[in-house]
């Protein structure tokens, strides 16, 4: 199964390798990452991505950008605030990617009476942890999505929810990889999702390396594969949830959502708990990040619109929870009412 | 005005000019064609495209063909044929292609009798009648069309129905062509319409020369778009419409009069008569084209998804007749039930 980080070697020589995921789909190449400088770099330059996998980034930079020999322990602390900053600037939008800092940050600081060797021991086991939860996540939110697919499951899939985007299996897709890796009989129509095309990028090369079958199409023929009967049911990811169960995700979840509906397919979002936000009612108060422009209007280096033209181009929309079918989380799957049900799953 | 085919100069010396559509939206280039040869190179390559156009292109390129002093009339006719057949070739499926020179065959043969120098005019006439009477099509479903649009329209429109694809002005962007020469106020969201892009390249450009503001969105954003009530009204052309009403258009339609009707939104086909097939029963029993799957895994010259990946490309969806609020044709506006109002208006 291919892994979007991994450490390598023992925590006090080893380092981070990650997959170079700008040179996907046609170049597979490994990266090594021995200093906070280089993951700061990876980050910037999406060679890693995705909410989790970049939360398992952010913490292995830090401990290695801290790693090294101090006479006592405020320096070492000092010196893991100031890489916390330096790694925050990476991504400004990127939360998992602060979360992660200030989880290592708090781990140093409740070890200060310890040595600075110890310390560093505890950060490196701290990375390693919020590696391992987002590993089990994964594999859970699969094992409960499994048993939503029929027989020879024909799936839709959107944007890249896979391991390339969590430092697991992945969320939507890790249910169709854990369903392939089960002997499952499955087959994919990853959309191509415009205009970062990570579904033709990564999720068809995620989806190709673990022998599932994939059919590629563009954003536009979704509808028209469920129109015509060719698909089971949808699953995607999830980038935060309100706490009545609207959901964002990337641009093009809502009109998926609106298609399925009316062509009576089930579909459902697959989102570890940490992506619910009870400090949100609705979905309208989830913030719409735009992104810039020539994402859409250049492609390649080419310019592809004249030079008069506006864009819009909001990374995410909101899908009303009246068109999801069900959550899965790591604990289990969620069904309406969802105000009664995500409270209860995290109480 | 925009002008995507015209003749230049007397029928017996001039020549047709287009505009090279492959070299839209960054250069604006105007071909001069003098042969049948120019025309069936510029029908191949794309210079220029569109079902009306393409007929208006054939009509005058079998007259550059066969334009030239003959002996006798016979000579003539058999000239006709060969460049028809010749012409045929240029794009296999094109329907309006055949019609326009099926017509022009037609209007030889009924002049068999005249001098080779009367046919050749009667044959430029005809030429200019597909012409002229493709403009006056246009103009005249612009001017049912434009009495469906509120006071600051906001219109989203899919691929390029537009002067481009046409004689005229087009038929759905025809309508807002024509509304913003009339000084209304409008405003275009445009899909790029992947995969070959005529929304971003060729209906951007048009809306931008005729300073109609216009707004590009990727395919998979229109949904969200409506849901946030940015629009008023879609405007869409088709390429072929059922007895019952049910329309094959550009990829990509259904799906918006899905999210149309799930939005509460007016959702319109801008379609000349001759759209209408009456042996067809209803959307099932129209052939989708299915294109070749490089138009998907490639972009200006560059892979965009692993070597193994499937592709399902269909060039048009049905939209069943019910998402459809009214269908603009240049006889008037026709509503449901569809199969009394098509029949009555063709009959």
């Amino acid at each position: 199964m291919i892994k979007s980080i991994y450490w390598e070697e023992d925590w006090s020589q080893g380092h981070v390798v990650i997959i170079d995921q700008t040179l996907l789909p046609l170049e597979k190449k490994f990266l090594t990452i021995k200093n906070a400088e280089d993951m700061w770099e990876a980050i910037r330059f999406l060679r890693i991505r995705g909410a989790p996998a970049l939360g398992v980034a952010a913490a292995f930079g830090l401990f290695l950008g801290v790693r090294g020999d101090y006479s006592n322990s405020q320096d070492l602390l000092n010196k893991v605030k100031e890489v916390s900053d330096y790694l925050a600037t990476s991504r400004p939008t990127a939360v998992n990617l602060f979360w992660a800092l200030e989880r290592m940050k708090k781990i140093a600081l409740s070890q200060e009476n310890f040595l600075p060797r110890e310390i560093l021991e505890a950060l490196w086991k701290e990375a390693s942890s919020i590696h391992r939860e987002d590993e089990e996540k994964c594999l859970q939110m699969a094992q409960y999505g499994i048993e939503l697919l029929p027989e020879n499951a024909r799936i839709l899939t959107h944007c890249n929810a896979g391991a390339l985007a969590t430092g697991g299996i992945g969320s939507a897709l890790g249910v169709c990889l854990y369903a392939g890796s089960q002997g499952k009989k499955i087959e994919v129509f990853a959309d191509e999702t415009r205009p970062l095309l990570q579904g033709a990028r990564l999720t068809a090369w995620e989806l190709c390396e673990a022998n599932i079958p994939v059919t590629l199409i563009c954003d536009n023929t979704a509808g028209f594969v469920m129109q015509q009967k060719k698909v089971d049911l949808i699953l995607v990811g999830a980038d935060r949830i309100a706490r009545n169960g609207d959901t964002a995700n990337k641009i093009g979840t809502y009109s998926l959502a609106v298609l399925a509906k009316e062509n009576n397919i089930p579909f459902y979002v697959v989102a570890p708990s940490t992506t619910f936000d009870l400090s949100l009612e609705s979905g309208s108060e989830i913030p719409i990040e735009e992104r810039g422009q020539e994402e859409v209007v250049q492609f390649g280096g080419q310019r592809i619109a004249p030079p008069g033209v506006s864009v819009y181009a909001p990374a995410f929309d909101i899908t009303p929870a009246r068109y999801i079918s069900g959550i899965v989380t790591e604990k289990g799957i969620l069904y309406p009412d969802y105000i009664e049900s995500i409270a209860s799953l995290l109480s």
